[in-house]
Formats: structure tokens, C-alpha cells, sequence
């Protein structure tokens, strides 16, 4: 019999899980419902090929972190079974935390982020493995003594970024965003148990750095993107605020749970992750559906907007966007939609992008010269330019044409 | 200003559509709603990167076709700008007619095939657009003089089937489906207004009849494909019972007007159609999310393998499964559930699956041999092999392990 | 420092050699020889992409049975560290005795086959090395107790051909020839001593046969690469009596060598191997651009057709030509270019293409059926059919057109 | 009958060439003569797939002009038919002046350039086609009017350049270099009879950018392709030299013509014309296969070095090397060789390499904003960092080790 699952996986041809923890990790329902969960939320109204999962991403990060692995073993890294299979679990579950539409809606539905969400998770699993997750929970809380193994999990160049940037690259056909990660990965190596790229991989990094960049701009900010993104939690929260008022149309029963209780009460926090693994994007895209013939103006014109694909316009600039620019918008969203220009401005949302190329300050990139130096990337001759930022202010408001009007009228 | 919209697409690079009545029609809701169906139902249950729309489908498909057209035009056919309008129309709405799970769920949720629905939805946009899918609709129901065109919208080599395979291949990562489909089209010609390929391009169908063959036993009846469909359309069926019964928890309302009335009749039509259009796979997701924890057993058991991936087990073989089999099958699982040898009967499903490699029977593929004549694959020499069956006999019923129950206790 | 070297492959991305002996060997300059030798003669004549090398071939080669030892020993086939270093050894210089244009001069430019030149060229690197190819050796030769071990380095699913097909669809761009290389592999297992390949893994299979199939006639048996194949071995054979006879131009001395000694007489065999691996593809394109202005007719038609690329015409059917077809050809030849008919009969040449999709009696493929049964693929049910030959009959001889002439006279 | 040509491309998957006169200069002689000369010299002794073509790179230049032209057109530009087919002559002949071992010779083998040679061999095909090339080479020397169409053949962002990135990468098989050629494509513009690229594509541009500085560093300036280079032409250079002395091994007729006479007396240009033209990387290679075992010790050395691919070492740092460095290697290697100290110092090579990343002073890339403001790239908000140079000190020099002695002994 075989001692391993293979998946099938258009970005690397194949995934292998080997049978043991992994695979019974991976049957958890826990697991099984990020099959339900997009990768980059509502992307796919902008690039439609954008519908790959949590669940993908997670065995693709489990599959990079085999090779990585690999590559430190052929050097000399001593790696014992259990590490290995420790940090692949840290790896699997590490977006574990995720709840519908990923980032998206981060805090919005649940007042915590993803990663805590996650240990809590994978600490609910270690109770049902009897304790068998207790290394992969130190190394994800980095409290483990080898330091690299937590940077494999979260890094600068961790397997997680290296996956998400791949997949996303690939899903979305954004060739630009495509990384070398193969010739990264066989660069690693560790020195004083510190993760390290070889010298000669500077240029696989510096492609990397710059793919990441594009991929922010030309997907995760593209304004369309960023639009979509601003609605749904604007129609999220004006469902939230009508079904707290009593009224509303049909939502899922874990989804208004969520809706009433606060997670900073401890009390809450049993029944809280209870529902939060009930929901998925599902809940959310019926709520939405459901929310298109609204009677409350705002989330009808939201809902109707992301289902029939009208959205808001984004403007980008350079400059924070001038009062008056602001005021006249205002008042012909007003005339336009024949609302109060009050009302006219909570459809306008103003605010600022910026994306760090490489952040020095926060987790270096470590390069091993030849020499046998080892050289934060932020001091590495010649790498001055790619500690370069990029700022753009953007407002977002309701589009004014015939189209807007006949999508909100079906 | 640019004339056309550029798509992203990871199968082709990009897809162009110019502006005008296409783009118009690809805004439309009732076309934005495919962006909500995907392409091959359950399928990513098993292969986990098919999370594909018919919404990209769709493009795809007037992709290649605007690649035949121009192919046919320089080898000297003439067609002209409505004509070649009108083809793209046709192709871009062959599928629009499709509903949640796709083939999945054709016939089940509404007693009609998807291609009446695309037809009826047609003809609605048609009324909208003031006649301008006459053409297109003419084209559809091959009705149009020009017979070729209709052979690219549906026949053995059109455009549908050219994408499907590919893209198929592509999401689900199985790299044995893809077929060359620019060389295929690229041996198209128009011989006395029928569609022939270039005798050169014979390896290309050969191998586009095996891709087809292998996508069919590798995918679209896999084993755990197969499963999942037939447990969907179980618990659809049984949903749809136990509501009409009176009971049951939270279904949409469209939903439930497509479980109360019946396309047969005619004054239920518009209300169908209506109800039709605003459902989609996030109906059904939800349906089988809120009977996870069902009261009806049978219910119960599908909706939760469904959910948390329990699927039946599905055993194929090429021989009818005999009556001592079955009955052995059965008496196991009454033992196992502790129910009836009835009802453990009705959770026990046979069939036979069936492929052609090639059908000459219904639609020949016509090959233009260097002397100029036409003959049919089937009488092209050395093609004979081609004509070939296969049959699988299979027998699904629920999994009798442990893992099993750990789900339906979730 | 790094225990490998990693070879860029645009097939497979990375190849990655253990430093140690098989490094040691690809250095030698009998290896890097391979370097100078295409993988598939003058077919860039027809596809130009086509320039890969037996270098590279050879490397794949290697790189694949990598991953197939990796897959057994997961099975649980035990292979211990010698075994699988001389299986790797074996295989990257089983093609070691390949000479100019490989297979397209085998047996022309010396009178014996390159699996025989591939071992004794491995014998005397077996000296050099002090007996550490032994083991090598003797898998080569089939002579191993593991028989498995050969069928890895030669026999139906073996990692040369599985290399081939991939790299020369890759490098021709025929994606027809397209194989699931990855996939077979990962369906590889032992079971006694035996090579087979699991039961799901038959639909890769029969699209790695067809694929194959598809390469031969596409790409291997192309009419315009079998010409160029037919012109080059008639230039030569012409070149070497021209030689013999005393005049000619320029040829390089180890072409001499090989010119004038017979392999038959092993007392020339030292000097013949000497000779043998200092000429490669260079000498023989020097040989035809030298007499692309020759004095001999028939040896500057050769020539100045390769090296211009107008090829010879030739033509397929599938029934023997009738001599009354030749006569004719013989005839308008002779006027054309204003020779003797007799003449004109030695540049017509007919032969005879098969092709065997699989051939049940040289070397089945077993299938490891799901009951444990292992059966051959020839009575697998279902798979009659791929049980097929295809037979074509040829006719080449010169184009009677202006650009021919004008090639002639450049 | 079709109307043009298809050829198989890897890269693009196929390139169509109308018939006509650019399908009759395709299968000229001295064009046909590029399928034996690579595109990137001895970079295959570091990249062993870089085995390409001029022949295939000019084909895949010209599939990206028409591309280009179609973009263009869609956009409203005026490009007549004469245009169109002059514009694709132009770009299929931009190399054809290239000799054996393209840039690596240039200079080296004729003292002339390639554009010159690609003018004086244009002007001979233009004779013989009575004038039907008098508009590419206008365009080619950009004296036609419309200026946007030499930009094509030549400038920042002509077809050449994004072919051979796109294609060396490819066959390199450094995926960083690869470039999202549809996508700038897609985004080209002509305004004001300038080529100019929208706004929107400006995150492809720095892909661009960073791709070809990664290219430099990675591929055409790696040490190991440096260094052979360097080799190469110090082998060339000393091969002439003992020709001249009246010594020296077999050289093919028209290398010797090419050693013997200078370009800059106009009497000799016919006859070096006429020469050059029947030369190719065989006769270079014939040249030093020949000198493996010259008795000149630096032929030998650099010969056997080449064909054993025993390359010298090179270092690069990022400041000049010392004196006393250079003193040091001159002495070890006088030492290691036996050879005198002045001899050693001929042996070894310094001097500078240097890449920018984008040149403003010389050809701006030209950036349409939306506000249909034409911005070039260098004053184009947050582009400062792109203006970066590169650059590095090498020192190149016989190893000293075992192996390189093995090597010359063999």
C-alpha cells in the first residue's frame, strides 16, 4: 500500500502527503472547511481565474516546506522526524485561523486576527491528538530553541509568502508575480541556526522582492480589488448594524452568533469559535444574495453592486485627495442618487496604500557571501534601492452611470 | 481609449473581448451570475485546484473561436462582421442556461435540460437587446444557412468542448487531458460550408480523442467525482422531500420555488425562470451546510459527507455487480448504521458508465485528405481502433469506518 | 559547501548531481563530448527549436531515475547506497557510445551499434576509475541479481526513453509528445524483483503510448526529417568512397580513422575508440560545408541541400510504390537535371516505416492490478487496441523545382 | 492551400509566416545559414539548454512585430500593407549580420559590427529582389518617416530585445529572466508617431527592467560564460596569429580569408563578404578541436580548456583588483605551469563589466498617462530607483588543480 496521498496541484503537478498525523490533519473537518474559503476573497470579480483556496495554499505551503527541508538536510542541517513532521504541521495549520474571504474580512466578523485564531484552533486539535501538535505549536509561537524552523513558518522568506505569491501569481495569470522559488529554496541554508540565502541567490531575491511588489499593486491593491474589498466590509457591517436593530433578511444561525458576541469576553470565546468554524464564504455570498433587494438603501446598493459586479469606483493618487475634490463628489453622488449629501459622504471612503518593498527594520533577509559573511540583506552592497516604499491615497465611491442604475434595479 | 477588455486568464494569457454588444452582455447580471457556478460541481473535492467558472469557461470558449475565425478567413472563407458577431454571441451563451453544480444538478432542480434554459435566456436578452441576438440565436439553434458556424458553437470539435477539455486539464492539474488546441484550429478549413481538418492535423485528433477519454476515467467519472455527484444529487432530492413535506431548515426563497413548481407546465415558466437566475452553487453550498446537522438521517449522512469530504465508497467494475453482492453489501451496512436492510437498501446506488472515444454514429469529424477529397475518421484509414468503448459497472454505498463516524459526530 | 551541483533544465528546472563519482564523470571529456552530439540529428531542419544535445538527455536521464528511486524506496523497496549509484551511473552514460548525429549515423561511421560503444567506452572509464563502475556495468548488461535495477536504464517504461519523449516534445514543441512523466513515475512499485506500474496509472499509460506513437510520425519519421536522415547518410557513405578513392576535401583525422578501419578487425578497435571520441556533430557538418562546392554531382547535391535546407522530396502512402510510379520519378529526374537514368535510379530511394504502439513480444509493461495480480498490459482488459502497428511506405528523391536550382548554385 | 507557413516554437508555440517574399528570405541561403550560429555563443557550457539559434530568435522577432502591428492597429494607428511587411523584413534581417559565436566574435573574426554587416548583406538580398527590401531598410537605418516603426526593430522596447529575453530565458532555463512580453505588448501605443506604453503597464516595465539586469548577472555575464567568452576570443585571436606565422593546424578556407584581409580596405569587402557568409560556430569549433593538442602551449590550453570545458576561473569584486593580487596569481600560476612570470601574465585577464539598469540619456521608454500626458520613465513619479547601475571588477585565470591538468593530458 502506499505510505502517501498525492493531490494533484496545477502550480507544482504534484502534492504528496505522506499518511500518519498529516493526512488525518487534512480529513479534520477543521481543515476541510478552508476548501470553502478563497484564497483572495471577492480578486476573482477582478481576475476570474482568482478562485483557488486556503485549503490549496495550505497543502502548497506543506509541499515547499518538504523541499526546503530537503535542500537543509543535503547540507548538513541535522533535522530529526519529529521536527520535521512538527514543522510541517505548523506550516499546514497556519492559516488555520482564516475565517470567509480571508483578509478581507479580518476582524470584521470576529474582533481577533487569523494567527491567534489559528494557535486556538490548533491548540483545540492538540487536545483530540493528545498532545501530539505540542511541538508544532512551540515552533509556530517561535518559543522552539532551532529559530529556523519558525522561520520556514513566518519569515521574510517563509514557505507560506512563497506559496501565496506563486498561487496567486498563477490563479490570477499575473505572470509578473511569478517567483523562482525553486532556485530560492535551493539557496537556503542555515548558519548558527539562523536561515540564510547563499550569495549567488541574490538575483532570485531580488526578483522575488520585486514580484511581490507588482503582485501588491497589479492584484491585492488593484483598485478594483481594492473596491470590491472596501464594499463587502461596508455591507458586512451595515448587516451587521440591521440585523442587530432586529430586522433583516435570512442569515445562517452561527453567522449571527458572530453578529452579537464580542470575542474580547472570555465567555464568549467557546460558542464564538464554534460558529466561526461553521462559517465560510458561502454564508457570506447568501448574505450578500439575499441583501440584493434590500429595503435599506445602502446595503442594497452594496449587495447588488458585488453580486451583478458594479462596483464603486477607486480613484488613485499620489496626494491625499484636496477637501473640495472631496465636497464635490459628495454633492453629485448626492444629486445623482437623490440622497442628503450626510448620506452621499458615508459612500465616500478615503484612504492610503503604501507597500514596503523590503522592510529592514522588521526581519531581515540574511545572505551568505562567499567570503562566509553573513550580511543583512539592508547592508549587502548595491541592494540599496529595494528599501523603496510606495505610497498611493485612494477614494472609492459609488459609480454615477446607466449601468449602476440598471444593476441596481434587476 | 482602448477598444477592447483585456481578462486574465491562466490557460490562455489573456483574453480580449471588444467593446460593444459582447462586453454589454458579458455585464449583464444574469451573465455575471456563471462567475457563481463552477465549471465541474463537486469535482474539487478530489482534485483540489477545480474551482472554475462557467463565467471563464465562457470566455475561453469566444477566445478560440475569435482564434478559428481568423484562422478560417485567411484560408479564404468568407464571414462577415455580423456573422462573426453573431458566432462569438452564440458561444459566449451556449452555457448560460447551466444552473448550481452545473451537469451535476441538470434535471433535479429544474425538469429541463440546459440547453432549453440557454435558449429561453437568450431569447429574453434578445428582447432587451432588441433583436440583435437574431442572429446568434439562429446560429445557436442551427438554423443558419452557413452550417459551419453552428459546428464551431456545438459539434465534435467546437469551440465548448476545445475549452472544457483544456481548462478542465488545467484546474484539475491533470496534465494527460491537454489537448493541442492551436494546432487543432489551426488545421480548420471550410470545405462546400462544412468543417474539415487538415489531414496533417490527424495526431492532433487522435490525441484530442484520447485527452478526451482520460478526462472522462480520470475526472468526470473518477470514483470520488462520481461519488460526490451521486451523493448530491441524493440529498438535493432529499431536501426537496422532506421541505415539501413541510419541515425542514433555512432554503432561499428562489430555491424553493424551483422545488414547488414544474417547468412542465407552462404558467410556471416565467416564475421558474426568475427563480432560475438567482440561484447558484452558494444556494445549494448553504443548503447542505444548515442539514450538516439534519434530523433525517439519510440527509444527515449526505450532507455532512459532503461537507467535512465522508463520500461514499464507489466500486467499479467491468462486469454487472451480482444480487449476492449487493444483498451482502447491504446486510453489512444495517449492521453498521443499525438500520433497516430497507433503508440501508436506498443508500445503495448502481449504475454502468459508458464512454465512446468516438461516436461516428452522430457527428462525424471530416478530414481533408491531400488529394482534396472529405472522408469521415471513421472510414480514414488506420483509424479503426478509435471506435472503441468502455464500460464500468459501479456499486456506491456509505464507508464503514471509523473516520466516518468521527464526521458525522462533528 | 554544497555536496551538489544543480544544472538549470528548462524540462525539469533544476537537475541536481551528488558531488562524488557521478560529478567526476560528467567532467570527463569523454562525457562532456556529449555536449557536441544532438540529441536528434537534423531534425532542427524541420523543427528549430530542436538543438538539445545527448549531454542534456543524459543528465534528464539521471535526474528521473532520482525521483523513481526515491518513489520505490517509499514503497518500501530496499536499495542500498551502491545500487542506487550504479543505476545512476548506468544510466547517464548508457548513450555514452553515441556518436555524430546519433542515431542517424549509427552503424555508418563505424560498423557496430552504440550500446556496444557505450560499453566499452564505460569499460575503460572502469579502469580509470579502479572497478567503482562494476556494479554499473553489470546492471548495463542485465546481468545484476536486482533485474529491476536494468529495467530502470532499459525496458518499456525505462528513464531514458520516459527522458527522450519528454525532452524532444519539449525542445520540437510537438506538445502532442507530451508524456505524464511525473505521474508514471509516481506509479512505479516493485513486486517481486519485477518493475510494474499500479493499475491507476493505466490511463497515463496509454496516453505515454500514444504520445510516443504521435513523436514517431510526428516528429522522428516527419517526412522532411527522414529525408534530411536519408541525404545525410548518402553524404557521407559518398564523402567516405570518394575519400577511399584518393581525393576529396578537408576531413578531420580522426574521420579518416573512421573512414578507413573496420570495427570487424579487432586490431583496430583501440585506435578506432581513440578516434571515435574526437569526433561529433562539427566534423560532419564541416564535411558537407566543404563540399557543398564539390566536384562530384551527387556529394554537392547532398551537401548544399542539407546545408541551404532544400530537402529531397518525400513521399508517404500507405501501399508499396508501383514500378511504373518509380520509372516515371527515375525519368522526369533524369531530365530535370539532364543525367543518365541510372543515375538518376541511386538517388530515388524507397524503404519502408513501421511503427508498433506497443509491442507485446519484445517487453511487456506490467500492470499491478488493485487485487494484487500482476498482469502484462497485452491482457489487461481493455487495452487490445493499443496493440496496433501503423506502416507507411516511402519514396525520397530530389525537388525539380527553380529553388532547388538556385540552392545549387549559391 | 494555406497561405503561409507554420514553424514549432517552444516558446510561443507556434510562429506563422505568410507566404511571400518573407517566407522566400527565410529560405535564402545566407538567412537559412543562422540555423548554424547560436544565439548565445559558449553559454551552453554553463546553461546546457542555451543550444538555440539566430535562426529561431529572428522567426521569434518577427512573431512578436506582428503581434505588435496588430495591437497597434486595434488601436487605431494607420499601418499600411507595404508598412506592415517591410517593418516584419526589417526585424527578420536585424541579426543577420551576426557571425559564428554571435557577440562573443564580434569584432574578433571581422573588424566591423553586426548592424553593418546586417545593412551590407540586406543590401545584396535587396539586389537580388530588385528593390522589394528598399523600405525595411529604410526603416531599418530609421530614415522612414513614421518613426514608431524602427523604434520596433530597434529601442527600448523593440521586438529583438523581447525576444532574445524572452527566449534566453527560456532556454537558459532562469525563469527570473522571463518577461511578461504579451502583456507590455498589449499595452503598446503610438502617439504623436511615438511609441509609448500606458500607464497601466508600467509594473510590467520594471519587471522588464529587473528581468534583463538579471539576465546580465545571472546569464550573459555569469563568470563561468564570461570566462569562456574571454577564452574564446584569446583562442581566436592566437589561432590567427600562428595562421599568419604560416603554421597552424587545418582552418577552413574562409576563416582563412577572414584572418587575412581587413574590412576597412574597401577592396577586400566583397571577397570578406563572400567569405564571412559561408562561416558558422563549425568552423570555430572544427578550429579548436583541431588545437586540443597544438604545440602552441596557450592555443592548447585555451583549445582543450574550451572542448573539455576546463574554464578558467573569474573572479569578480566590487573594486578594482590590487596589484600585489595580481603579482600573487601571476606568480602561482607561473609556478603551477612552469611557465615565465611575463608569459603567466598574458594568462591573465582583468577588467570591468557594467549594466544599467535603465539608460535615460540614451532611449526613453515612453509612458502614456491616463491623463494622455506622455511622461518618460526617469521623470515618471517613484521610477528614481530604476536608474541604478552595476557594475564589477573580474579577474580571469587558468585554474590550478588536478582536473585541469587531467584535462589537458587527455
Amino acid at each position: 500500500m502506499n505510505k502517501w496521498k498525492i493531490f494533484n496541484d496545477p502550480v507544482y503537478g504534484f502534492i504528496t502527503i505522506p499518511h500518519g498525523i498529516l493526512y488525518d490533519i487534512v480529513q479534520e473537518p477543521v481543515f476541510q472547511r478552508l476548501r470553502r474559503i478563497g484564497q483572495v476573497g471577492m480578486t476573482y470579480l477582478t481576475y476570474p481565474g482568482a478562485n483557488h483556496t486556503r485549503f490549496h495554499h495550505a497543502l502548497g505551503a506543506l509541499h515547499l516546506t518538504t523541499l526546503a527541508l530537503n535542500v537543509l538536510e543535503s547540507k548538513g542541517t541535522l533535522i530529526n522526524k519529529e521536527e520535521k513532521e512538527a514543522v510541517c504541521i505548523a506550516v499546514l495549520l497556519h492559516d488555520l485561523g482564516h475565517g470567509p474571504f480571508s483578509h478581507s474580512l479580518e476582524g470584521i466578523l470576529i474582533d481577533t486576527n487569523h494567527e491567534s485564531l489559528s494557535l486556538h484552533l490548533m491548540e483545540e486539535l492538540n487536545i483530540k491528538y493528545s498532545g501530539r501538535l505540542d511541538m508544532a505549536i512551540s515552533i509556530f509561537q517561535d518559543k522552539y530553541p532551532k529559530k529556523f524552523l519558525h522561520a520556514l513558518v513566518s519569515g521574510q522568506l517563509d514557505m507560506d509568502r512563497m506559496d501565496y505569491l506563486n498561487r496567486d501569481s498563477f490563479y490570477t495569470g499575473v505572470m509578473e508575480g511569478k517567483i523562482g522559488f525553486d532556485r530560492i529554496i535551493k539557496m537556503l541554508q542555515i548558519v548558527n541556526d539562523q536561515l540564510v540565502i547563499e550569495e549567488k541567490g541574490i538575483y532570485s531575491i531580488e526578483k522575488f522582492l520585486v514580484a511581490r511588489k507588482i503582485m501588491y499593486w497589479q492584484v491585492y491593491l488593484h483598485k478594483a480589488v481594492l473596491s470590491a474589498e472596501l464594499m463587502l466590509v461596508a455591507a458586512v457591517n451595515r448587516a451587521k448594524d440591521i440585523f442587530l436593530q432586529g430586522s433583516g433578511r435570512l442569515i445562517s444561525e452561527p453567522l449571527k452568533i458572530l453578529f452579537e458576541k464580542s470575542w474580547s469576553d472570555n465567555h464568549n470565546r467557546a460558542a464564538l469559535l464554534e460558529a466561526f468554524i461553521q462559517i465560510d464564504d458561502h454564508d457570506i455570498m447568501m448574505l450578500l444574495k439575499e441583501n440584493v433587494h434590500s429595503n435599506d438603501f445602502k446595503l442594497q446598493l452594496l449587495s447588488s453592486g458585488l453580486i451583478h459586479r458594479h462596483l464603486f469606483r477607486l480613484v488613485y493618487q499620489k496626494e491625499p485627495f484636496s477637501q473640495e475634490y472631496i465636497k464635490k463628489t459628495e454633492k453629485q453622488i448626492a444629486n445623482y442618487y437623490t440622497i442628503s449629501s450626510e448620506f452621499a459622504n458615508k459612500l465616500i471612503w478615503r484612504g492610503k496604500e503604501q507597500t514596503t518593498m523590503y522592510d529592514s527594520m522588521q526581519n531581515e533577509i540574511h545572505i551568505l557571501e562567499k567570503s562566509g559573511d553573513i550580511v543583512p540583506l539592508s547592508k549587502f552592497a548595491g541592494s540599496d534601492y529595494i528599501i523603496q516604499d510606495t505610497i498611493q491615497y485612494y477614494l472609492c465611491f459609488p459609480k454615477m452611470d446607466k449601468l449602476q442604475v440598471a444593476g441596481t434595479n434587476t
